[in-house]
């Protein structure tokens, strides 16, 4: 079963009222560039990416981690072919001015009809105010945003915002490489803010021009790259599917050979089902096989010798790179879509009644347990606030006694919190609470000196 | 006793060596802007970065957190004050033409004579090729970066790289009040990088272009400020000498009156003792009070309530402010300096040698453990590296059987690692291992089985 398109909306509208995700800048009339994380939205942000260095960096004897800076020297780009040719074709609607990125709107044409328009964009009616035969000639646009720096304010301080970790990793390959005495195959991973000049942000934190990435740059003997690739295709849907992401909503996409990126000899990416309006499927993760091509450039232009010399072999030569590259707010919308579930459960009457909660992965889940006394009470109060704060000292955990407990239970579900710990008057004389859990809503009895033990066990990695 | 000042360039080197902090586009002949953090200097980052979360915003009832975007609306500059206010004043040397800070050669010059130069700048040689009264007349700089978003290049799409964390919070304040159900006093912490276009940067990690802030914004009750700012002076002090920094090397700065910036009304820095040339004393934490500023600027601007309406007593106002904000790189670079010593250690052959070690807290130190086996070996090698995957389910573990044991060890003290665990032939035998502790180098036989219940004990909170 598929993501129903409508969720988007429903979430959206969850992420803002329990503290996930707000439109920035939104006192100011908002600004399209980007969300702010709330509360519970950093949370989730940060145990995605803390899964991903540990299943990337920190388990594994092969990759070191790196965290280099956003603003690099213009040679940077100048030698990744960025300045050149990091480049969208961008179209106008003469009628309505709005500007659309054009291969977007023939591929979402080639999409609903199963063929591509035989006239081009002529042949696309704006999809903002309907108008026909409305479309500019497509003119490129380059994604990369500008800033100055330096005591100066003129063109000798020009440089850009990285629109991608990887050239920082690549620029650094010989300082990695000595420093940790690390021998090819070897990785680094980075993970770290990119920003791109989007001309059509949108489908909430999908596409926005200031985003977080998660990169690996995987370098190799040239030859094993293909075995390579596929080893990181196969560990990333590993890794999604680990996480709970429903395979059924997972493809992977091989990228034709003639649609290349300029760098690649293959890359194939991990799609998700998100059912946008005119994208079934979008790209979750790209993994490339970039071969030698950022060394070697990075090599020519800088004149450093970006060359790997195996001792034993007695070989030197320029490793080949292999990239899974996944963006961390693009994953957080992969997780709550495919948690997002809504069910219907009793009330405390028994009756049915709708239930929506996301059934998270304990490990991504931003809140681990809830506190909750029965009622705001002088006596169950304050042994709640006291076992929560105790729980604290291992995970991120609520207290909450506002409102009927029926509605607590409910905003943890929605929320995606695996367990939900009540306090009550037999906890006055038997020492034990209620822990209820998120998905099967099964109660059992904990004594109170056994909270954590009880959670160590169902938390694993949290 | 002090900070040496040739400590500074020595931990520069090691920094580099070991893979803790590198030159920003070094293969491009550098950017003075910023540092790259390699495999060990992301770790120690992160680490203290979640230090600073835990105690900040996880353990505490009050705090909550955020991740706002660096890029934010125009407006939100404008009304801050920092598009008009956030000046520095710059003077050239007409002599080699290199750009100062006025306000830092003045500070300079007071610190090394003990009276402020009675004729200014003119007072003053040029630090770099020593002419005098070469110094132009100050004119103010604005320290933001400038950058362009959306699909028009023109002054429509201006906009900055933020200076501050701070503004994401403040301009969020209602989302994050009404989703949380927070009530005042509460706090809303957040960790990010920032950009200002400094004119001179330098000190290493201490003054960059591009840095990282941990800033928490605590809302309280108007009247009540004076006591939540001393509260957080004392709270935050006590965090960096919980985490092994040197009382000694610590002072409290008040800013006098005349000096406060507009929105202050009164702040106190937590200085660290560098002996930078020409800086001894420099700040490692800002904690202000700002009183209503802030949300009151905002609401003006935008129009929005951003008032507080308290349900118990019945009122509304608009609540204080108080700010403890530090920077990671320079809280960093301060535990690093704290931590870096030399003193004699027996060799092998029981001769005295200099040994450099980082007296890191555990819960920073970037790599927990080192599994060493005694040799390079085919029995001692895999076993080694089997209780270093091993370990690796719970912490950053190294192992290493390239050199001398000596020397391995001597390699582990320098990047700082609490514990190195040897596997030797007796382990063959005894299923036992030899665990060293860093800066004792006491040594124990632990049992293979029982090496996590050792470790555990031993590193609280990692």
């Amino acid at each position: 079963m598929a993501v129903k398109s409508e969720t988007v909306d429903a979430l959206v509208n969850l992420a803002k009222r329990r503290g996930l995700v707000y439109p920035s800048s939104e006192i100011y009339g908002g600004l399209r560039s980007a969300w702010d994380y709330g509360p519970l939205g950093v949370e989730l942000k940060s145990n995605i990416k803390r899964q991903w260095w540990r299943a990337m960096v920190q388990q594994r004897e092969d990759v070191v981690g790196l965290d280099s800076s956003v603003i690099l020297a213009r040679q940077v780009w100048e030698a990744s072919g960025h300045v050149e040719a990091f480049v969208d074709p961008l179209t106008e609607c003469m009628s309505c001015h709005k500007r659309f990125r054009s291969d977007h709107l023939l591929e979402a044409f080639q999409e609903r009809h199963g063929r591509v328009p035989v006239e081009g964009l002529a042949e696309i009616p704006c999809p903002n105010c309907g108008a026909k035969r409305s479309f500019t000639e497509s003119r490129m646009f380059n994604a990369l945003l500008r800033t100055y720096i330096g005591p100066v304010q003129d063109e000798s301080g020009l440089t850009y915002l990285r629109p991608e970790t990887a050239q920082g990793i690549f620029i650094n390959f010989l300082n990695v490489q000595q420093s940790s005495r690390k021998k090819v195959p070897f990785g680094i991973g980075q993970v770290g803010k990119s920003f791109r000049n989007e001309i059509t942000p949108g489908n909430f934190i999908f596409r926005t021009r200031e985003f977080e990435q998660m990169e690996m740059e995987f370098f190799c003997v040239p030859g094993t790259d293909e075995d390579w690739h596929q080893h990181w295709i196969d560990t990333r849907l590993e890794w999604y599917l680990d996480l709970g992401i429903n395979r059924d909503h997972l493809r992977l996409y091989e990228h034709p050979q003639d649609k290349l990126a300029h760098y690649a000899k293959r890359t194939v990416d991990i799609e998700y089902r998100y059912n946008f309006t005119g994208l079934e499927w979008g790209e979750l993760e790209g993994i490339a096989n970039r071969t030698d091509y950022d060394l070697k450039t990075h090599a020519e232009h800088s004149g450093a010798d970006l060359s790997f010399f195996d001792q034993e072999s007695g070989n030197r030569y320029i490793p080949y790179v292999v990239e899974p590259a996944a963006g961390v707010d693009r994953a957080m919308l992969t997780f709550l879509l495919d948690a997002y579930t809504v069910d219907e459960a009793p009330n405390n009457k028994g009756k049915l009644e709708k239930r929506t909660y996301l059934r998270l992965d304990p490990r991504l889940a931003p809140v681990k347990a809830a506190v909750l006394p029965l009622s705001r009470n002088s006596e169950l109060s304050p042994r709640a606030r006291e076992l929560a704060q105790r729980l604290r000292a291992r995970w991120n955990v609520e207290f909450d006694d506002a409102g009927a407990i029926g509605r607590r239970y409910r905003r943890q579900d929605e929320i995606g919190t695996p367990f939900c710990i009540t306090v009550d008057f037999d906890t006055l004389e038997d020492e034990s609470v209620t822990v209820r859990e998120r998905d099967s809503m099964s109660q059992v009895r904990v004594s109170l000196d056994k909270v954590e033990t009880y959670l160590i066990e169902r938390l694993p990695g949290c």
